[in-house]
This record gives structure tokens, C-alpha cells and sequence, in this order.
């Protein structure tokens, strides 16, 4: 196995730009942490390009034999690096060691028409822990796809990441600007329901068995005009409590497992 | 307006060790950052001691005209500091230039016996973002307590008070060792409902309708032993999609707002 000793190594400084949004635009490489994601990205056949691994990692690894074994059968290229590297490219404050490159599928490329019957919109959604659990819940609920509209934050960002706990390799995330998105959806003839306030709006609740898209907005400011006028229909969740809002991710699991519930499950 | 410079000022000393939980424990004191949550403080007649505010904000407000009425008809103390000092007491990196010292309400001491038929019980939780986020959502369905076991970030994390978007005042949250927490539900004769693995447990959508306790456990061990054993019923959420699990919040909210449906609103 390769060893990397120097922070000044060209392949480590070109790593270190994955840490971009622009860097990873660029070369079509982003970063993943961990063993729990490196196991998820091997079962669902990810294109790993390299996987980076510290002393600490290899000693550790020897205790779990199918996790080796998953990783020497793969046959990706591993290179141990030093702890120093290793910090320097990671982003969380507690490394496990590993970390692999990854090349980006091309986005969307699958199912530039849509051909399933539920699907996930967000719009300017820029918390990427919100970003990443709705990916998580749209899979876990069944949908056919997540559609990530404009303004919405980096999908390889590395919290996005993390908070889809691999989730992003399960199901098709179709990101495009918002015209492209609607003629899809047109194309498809799906209805389209967007999340609104409640004096404008019918209870989520008449709609379950609906099969469509359904849009949830910015964390501030809620669906944009753009959607709230190309929708059929507004909807909301009716809260008896004292809170304004729910938080975005929530009320996306809300909605998407009532309309699962209803309509895929029963 | 009082008007402190020097970092070295005594009260500012002392305020800043309000960024440990220790410090907080020790004053029964806690910080809370930015004009929405202040705003929502005045609102919940939380007991506010002191606001700082710097000079950019004080510049800000004069175009808030109903906000500043507000400030200053509430009586608080306000002093006004540098942006230096702003930027040593605030936990978020870009401050509004406004926040408050609040000194804590005895917890639980309301509600030492629950006197109501619907309550979240957080086991373990420990990211600040999830148990801020599930007591948002236990107060948006109309929930009557959030029960807050061992093993829980410290409540007045100040991720935790920013993922409550107030919500921390609107309901009594009970923060008790397990055992005095069991004797609370047993005395009120509430049964518990504890989410587990789909082998072992039913679907939640047999129990809406039903009064009790709603347990959530640790982001990765799940619900433990103890309140497992407790449990009159375990439950599950059940996922037709390849996602092995559910971010915790978004899991609460199905489960809470499923139950509020079917036995609150209609």
C-alpha cells in the first residue's frame, strides 16, 4: 500500500480542493467520511476512485474481517496517509481515518423524464443537515426521487452528505434550474403541491393517495412565487400547538409518510 | 444605556462562562442570541435579566419601530458593547449584535405530576439540532410535555435553544433521572410507547388515537434497555424505501403528529 507522508503531495493539495463547492464542480470528485458511509457506498456500487486510511484506521480494521475483506476484495486503490493529512482533508472534528474520493455520477442522467409516481422537491433549501435528512426520509418513504431546484445548497457538501447516511446513492436526485424541473414534471403530467400558510391552503391530510410532487421551501421564507404559481394545489399541516412552523426536514417527513402511508402501504 | 469596553469587565467574565453547561448550571443562567428568539422571549415572559446589544444593531432597530417599543417598554436592563465583546459571548458566527441573559425557570416544577394525556420522552438524544428540533415539534402538535431522560445534551445548549425557535417556553419540559420519570408515568397511569426494530414491534398507524408517552432514543443505539423494558408497547415506523433508518426528529414528528391527527383534531 501507498504511503503519503507529505501535506505538499500534488494528489493530497488537488484532494484539498474537494473541500469546495468549486473544486468539486470542477473535477467531479467529492469526499466521503467514515466507515459507515464507505460500506453503504460499496453495497450501492458508488464509482470509489481511492479510499485514504491512517495507521490508527489499519489497526483498528483488523477487528472487523468482513469490513476488510469488503475493502481488499474491492479492489479500489487504498493509500495510507499520516494523521496530519488525513486532518487536513476531513471536515469533521473526529476523524475515524478513512475517507475515500469518489466520482460524481452524472446527475439526473437516469431519469431526465420522470417515470415514477412520487417525488420530493426542494427549493432553496440552504441548511445542509435539512437537505441531507430529506434525501434520507424521501428514501426511506418509497419516493421515486428527490428534484433539487435552484438555491438550494451544494448536494456533495459534506454535512449534505452525512446527514443522507448514503441515502443519495438509493434514489434518483435530479438537480436542474427550475424551468428544466418544470417541464419534467409538465411532461409527466404529475400535480404538483406546494407547502404554504394555512389561510391559503387545504389540510395535507385530504391529499394522502395523491400521487405528484410535493414542494417544501426555504428555511426562512417558505416555497418560492415561482412554485406557489406553478402548483395545483397548496397545502398545509395543520398544528394545534403553540410553535409557528415546523422545522423543513420534519415537515417533509410528515407529508411524505402520510402519502406513502396512504397510498403505497395500505 | 450602559456602555462596557473592556473584555476584562467583570460581568462579562462571568457571562461568558454561560457558554459551558456548567456555568449554566452553576448561575441558573442561560444566553439566547438574535432578535427572533428575543422577540419570542417578550412573548413567553421568560425571565429576562439583561440585553446586549452593539452599536450596528441599536443603528438597525431604529427601523423596527415596534420591536424597539418593545425593548424598551419591557424594562429589561440593556447595555450596549463593542463588537468585540458581542463576538466573545455569541456561539454563532455571523451575530445579529443582540442577545440576553436569562435566568432559567425551575425545571418541571409545573408539572411534577403530569397532568396531561400526551408526552414526548427523549432518551439519550444526543444532538443538540435533534432535541432542540423535537421540542418544536412535540409544542407544534399540541403536545403537553416533553419528558427529557438521561443520557440528553444539555437543554440550554445554545443549538439546542436556536433549534427550539422558542418553543422551550411554550410547553413544560421535565428533565428528571429516568426512575423519578417512571414514577411520574406510573402515577399517572399513561401508557408508553417505545420505538424499536420492525421485528419486534407494531405499527404505529394500529396506535393513533391512543393517549401516552412517546419514547425516542439515541441517534445510534436506539431507545435502551431501561425504557425498553418500561414500554407497554413498542412500536415502529414502518419504511417501504431502502433507507435503513430515520433521522430521530424527523422519526418524532411522524409519530407525533400521526397521533395528534387522529386524536386532537379531528
Amino acid at each position: 500500500m501507498e504511503f503519503i507522508q507529505s501535506k505538499q503531495n500534488q494528489r493530497i493539495k488537488d484532494w484539498r480542493k474537494l473541500q469546495t463547492s468549486k473544486g468539486r464542480r470542477k473535477t467531479q470528485q467529492y469526499i466521503i467520511e467514515g466507515q459507515h458511509l464507505i460500506e453503504e457506498a460499496l453495497r450501492s456500487q458508488v464509482n470509489l476512485l481511492t479510499i485514504l486510511v491512517t495507521q490508527k484506521f489499519l489497526e483498528q480494521v483488523t477487528n472487523q474481517p468482513v469490513f476488510k475483506q469488503q475493502l481488499m476484495a474491492s479492489g479500489i486503490e487504498m493509500i495510507e496517509v499520516t494523521n496530519e493529512i488525513m486532518a487536513s482533508l476531513t471536515m469533521t472534528e473526529t476523524s475515524q481515518g478513512v475517507l475515500a474520493i469518489v466520482g460524481m455520477n452524472p446527475l439526473g442522467q437516469v431519469s431526465q423524464k420522470l417515470n415514477g409516481d412520487y417525488y420530493l422537491l426542494c427549493d432553496s433549501i440552504q441548511d445542509p443537515g435539512n437537505l441531507g435528512t430529506m434525501i434520507r426520509t424521501a428514501d426511506a418513504a418509497g419516493f421515486d426521487g428527490v428534484l433539487i431546484g435552484e438555491g438550494c445548497v451544494d448536494l456533495y457538501n459534506d454535512k449534505v452528505i452525512r446527514s443522507t447516511q448514503g441515502s443519495l446513492w438509493h434514489l434518483p436526485l435530479i438537480q436542474e434550474n427550475n424551468s428544466t424541473l418544470m417541464t419534467y414534471i409538465a411532461d409527466r403530467q404529475l400535480p404538483v403541491y406546494a407547502t404554504a400558510l394555512h389561510q391559503e391552503a387545504k389540510s395535507y391530510r385530504n391529499l394522502a393517495g395523491q400521487k405528484g410532487v410535493l414542494v417544501l421551501g426555504n428555511e426562512a421564507k417558505g416555497v418560492s412565487s415561482n412554485w406557489l404559481k406553478f402548483a395545483d394545489e397548496k397545502i398545509y399541516i395543520p398544528m394545534p400547538g403553540r410553535a409557528e412552523s415546523l422545522n423543513v426536514a420534519v415537515a417533509a417527513g410528515i407529508l411524505m409518510f402520510a402519502w406513502s402511508e396512504e397510498s403505497k402501504m395500505l
